[in-house]
């Protein structure tokens, strides 16, 4: 909640103060876990679930308790605070640095950052057995491994980068798409945005949708508060991220409330997470059926708000019938592809590049390979070798995302393997409820959202990821069915 | 935070996890006070202070650790928790049986309320060596006591009523005021509203001005957050609960930085608080000067504000000349004396009255003297005996105010001290630096903000409210300044 006040509300001169409170909740949390008379509840309470044969859930439950004291006690309170409030402290240089393109002011920061990560990675690897990175990995992923990370992103590369040259090829022939003109009302943007996630199943009376600056979802599953950014020339970039974030708390709603504040409550992991978001916002709204039935609505939507004048002549925004609303337009807007330098910009054809070299060299920076001072380089040059492009500076390059920044580490591959899961998951689904593509053209969702209630989100973290993912598709993680997803799309333009 | 969240901008579904929310975040604080090493680490930076002769501010900060530590340990923590837990279902119990007038319906959770507040009002009583209610009265007036707030109230009893008489025919003869006519948009009552907080000198970069049903002050001295509730046929209301609550924020913005998360670098106590909330409002905000200042400016704003329809005519809200934007009309509605119901909404002559009721009905209720079933007669008599008018029902009787439901006992005398402690301290300031008035007149208060800065606000709890009011004033809390004050005002129309 106070990171969501963060970003959503608070007023700018309250950031040191906010800072600090949470950095001391996170104090206080941390060495109530580590208390060694936790240690020994644990200890208890599994023998005594052991003999009495507890449920599955129960066991499960004792099990993510475990792995939250396993990350807690490998590391000094003073280590977690250092790196809490350098994280906080090189986050707010960050931004700066980054509007003024500065990688060199904010480098002392990072490398201080990046020190105490090192630091807690190596305390974590010798305390679980893993890789320095892998610890990291684990924060996020739990259970997640490089190796198969490593594994999985060697199979993207060897397709992704040819598709790339096909799609961008394709489309390229087929000319740009007519956009409609704006501006576009930010509250009627709003409007169509509640409209758009009602279909979609998100309950206003356990949650809300505000402005920030980079969209995201918070709160709990009784009040999951989301966020989008609105751009008054492009209708379609704020609803996409609300979209987006709207399957994030679609799955944070639906998590079991039988063990509600219980670890094993809680979502699985982030690429199951972000599996939700993207299966929303690419399988389900850039397809084909959920755009035909948007269309309209959208411009009926920017048909009703108030006039506006521009240039000498009031009109209504983009009402011209110059084809620019048309199912087909839309489509071509909400599936292009291009060769760009910002991640959150990029389509889903690009992004696993973007991904890919970020998991490239953060893995080399925590393993000590990479100097954060050689990281401007090694970024223009990763882009240049994976994707064909280079950033022309360090706020379009190193600098646009805030996680190494925020002291996150090990965060990113978690994307790509969300955006897999997101089509393996629509996948199975499609196959178990056929009926699902004719109420997506209807701009309605209730049969998948059943499907994903039943075997995502009501199983919270009882299951491992791999576990959940085989017992609801029938396999582990497949990049195949991902590249399938790609090509039916972007080349061979079939309606999903 | 969580509080301000809840208030103004928490979805209803959420109420149930915010109460537990809080519920687990006093508990774990509790626990953390009465820690026994924390007893030791108090007695020994006591034994240091003493032996090196600290300064003042130090020891006062240990005096504040003290007392609150002293308030946790009298207490176990299985009642604190009962009572928090109690609370918060009587608070949303209440909501519902206040809006269907059903008293009895509440009962059974007041009756448990008051009986857990009872067990902690005799453990701290027996710990303090005080009464009952006063150990209640200490959480929000350090230091106070019954019998001091018996001979103020003594003192107020002699002379209020006449002059409510007086006050009542002589308005009566007058007139009733002319007001403009609405509607008034809440987009242009905000303007308004940020606009007369600037010129109090509230600062926008560490706080905000929301919306909730009840106007309060949250947030920490970076940022303070106030909310109002607006009304569109009424600006004035909405507008006076502003500079109200920018009273309290203004005291919260000026507490001393160099003891930011000190004990000693809190507000010192709710009369005092109030005492700045009806400073603004009262002493300040309802003057002569200030609404000379206001009337125009008011007038403009809303005059600027899209036209509307009316009965088929189109016209500007309340644009009419028929007197009622004048000076004169608009003083005469910010100072209407009325014998009325609703404390909330009561003017300043006969709000002590109010207050002096739920006193002794709270008082009576903590002693075991009167059971919650006959509170609602023991209020209907006493609202009779001590203001003249009688409630129709409970919803306007004892059902209005949140207090009680939400487990506060003890906070009602200190609206009436803060009172008297802001005509008190608005008088000294007055006669030390006599710009004051000229700048209200033009709708600021560099002077009296200057004023309150130093001899208030950046003194924090390093002084007793009994020695704060003697150092700033020349001496202790005088029901004598009030009446003075309310006998210019209301009887000889005085211009402050």
């Amino acid at each position: 909640m106070l990171q969501w006040d963060m970003a959503a509300v608070m007023p700018d001169g309250g950031a040191a103060a906010r800072g600090e409170q949470m950095a001391e909740l996170r104090e206080v949390a941390h060495e109530l876990l580590v208390d060694e008379e936790v240690g020994e509840w644990l200890r208890s309470a599994r023998e005594d679930a052991v003999r009495d044969g507890a449920e599955a859930w129960h066991l499960a439950d004792l099990d993510e308790m475990e792995r939250d004291r396993r990350h807690a006690v490998a590391v000094p309170p003073a280590l977690v605070a250092r790196h809490s409030r350098a994280a906080s402290a090189c986050e707010i240089e960050w931004r700066g640095r980054r509007d003024a393109n500065d990688f060199a002011g904010v480098l002392p920061s990072l490398r201080e950052v990046l020190g105490l990560v090192r630091e807690i990675a190596a305390a974590k690897a010798e305390a679980f057995g893993t890789t320095a990175y892998d610890a990291l990995l684990d924060e996020y992923e739990p259970g997640g491994s490089s190796a198969e990370i490593d594994r999985l992103f060697a199979e993207l590369s060897t397709f992704l980068p040819g598709l790339v040259d096909q799609v961008v090829e394709k489309q390229r022939a087929e000319g740009a798409p007519a956009a409609p003109q704006g501006p576009f009302p930010v509250e009627a943007q709003r409007r169509l945005a509640e409209r758009v996630m009602r279909g979609l199943g998100f309950d206003f009376a356990h949650g809300r949708l505000d402005t920030s600056h980079h969209p995201f979802c918070g709160g709990i599953p009784e009040d999951v508060r989301i966020t989008t950014r609105w751009n008054e020339d492009d209708f379609l970039r704020g609803l996409l991220a609300v979209v987006h974030e709207t399957g994030h708390a679609l799955y944070e709603r639906g998590l079991p409330a039988a063990w509600r504040r219980h670890p094993v409550g809680r979502a699985r992991g982030m690429s199951v997470h972000e599996g939700q978001s993207l299966l929303v916002e690419m399988q389900v709204c850039r397809s084909a059926a959920f755009l035909g039935w948007l269309a309209p609505v959208a411009r009926e939507a920017f048909a009703a708000s108030p006039p506006r004048k521009s240039g000498g002549v009031v009109g209504r925004a983009g009402m011209a019938d110059d084809g620019s609303w048309s199912t087909a337009a839309l489509r071509r807007r909400a599936t292009r592809v291009a060769r760009t330098l910002i991640r959150v910009d990029a389509d889903e054809v690009t992004y696993p590049a973007h991904v890919i070299l970020r998991y490239r060299l953060e893995r080399a920076m925590v393993d000590g390979a990479l100097d954060p001072a050689d990281l401007p380089g090694a970024w223009r040059d990763g882009l240049r070798e994976i994707l064909g492009v280079e950033p022309p500076d360090d706020r379009t390059g190193c600098l646009q995302d805030i996680h190494w920044y925020a002291g996150a580490f090990g965060y990113f591959p978690t994307y790509t393997m969300g955006a897999m899961t997101a089509a393996q998951l629509f996948d199975a689904a499609r196959r178990a409820a056929p009926r699902i593509e004719a109420e997506i053209a209807e701009g309605r969702v209730d049969s998948l959202l059943a499907w994903l209630r039943e075997h995502v989100h009501s199983k919270g973290s009882s299951l491992s990821t791999h576990d959940l993912l085989v017992q609801a598709t029938g396999r582990p993680l497949d990049a195949g069915i991902f590249r399938r997803h790609l090509e039916r799309r972007y080349l061979r333009d079939e309606a999903a």
